[in-house]
């Protein structure tokens, strides 16, 4: 179960053909969805290092399991161990992706994932998160992520 | 499935035990675990209209599951039909509690949920959760829950 949540908590991307709902204007959630947009294509490219980059550099970011997670240096440690292949990682897509500002600085994002990868990759996955964005001095970063798994994992 | 996701995402409260870690300063974790106190204290004396109201009472705040959930009047709904009798109800606890303050008026909260009950009222259930709280003109309310359970439903 504890590899079932790591593995949910770090499938949180966003395709290029995500499904978006904009609210409360479009400023911001065009800037983070634009963040997203870039952090899968990292993930397709099988790029760990610059998908990461979506999220704060900080040792106070969360990740919300069965466990709390925190910190981005064991975040992307973790990315690497969960995913060591470009078969691992697959090809991820995303739907129902919905911008929620709560003000000037933070914003909430919803949606669902869908992971496309071969049997010996892992099979396929799907799930939804929640995740909060902080608009830093490097641009809007995700500085919470509770994702859930709804797929069993191998 | 979607009732296992109603069920979790309406059982995130907190029981006067709570272990609770502070950071980034005392005064509105102390404000935030207040409510979340208080909200448990109705749950378990079964009043399920004060129990909302640690809710801001807005269409806007989410409930994040395998669809989306919006908005206080639909939440209240699917509380009272989820939970109709004191048994159904059962005793909430918690653990693990943490608030993190994103800014003056808006701050995330994670933990873990315990609800103890019989076997006729659904069996016990247990869970995890992130919570965003913002504080509004009356006072902290949370805008969007986002709790999975870990045991199966019945």
């Amino acid at each position: 179960m504890r590899s079932f949540l790591l593995c949910a908590v770090f499938m949180c991307v966003l395709p290029c053909s995500a499904q978006t709902t904009l609210r409360h204007g479009p400023v911001h959630e065009l800037d983070i969805v634009g963040v997203m947009n870039q952090s899968v294509v990292d993930w397709n490219n099988g790029d760990l290092d610059a998908f990461a980059s979506s999220y704060k550099n900080s040792p106070d970011i969360l990740f919300i399991g069965r466990k709390i997670s925190r910190g981005y240096a064991q975040m992307l440690a973790a990315y690497k161990t969960g995913y060591p292949t470009r078969e691992k990682m697959g090809t991820l897509s995303f739907s129902q992706l919905e911008v929620q500002p709560l003000d000037a600085s933070f914003a909430t994002v919803t949606g669902n994932f869908h992971l496309e990868r071969t049997a010996a990759g892992g099979g396929n996955a799907d799930g939804y998160f929640l995740l909060v964005f902080e608009h830093t001095r490097q641009g809007w970063k995700i500085v919470r992520d509770d994702t859930t798994a709804t797929t069993p994992t191998k």
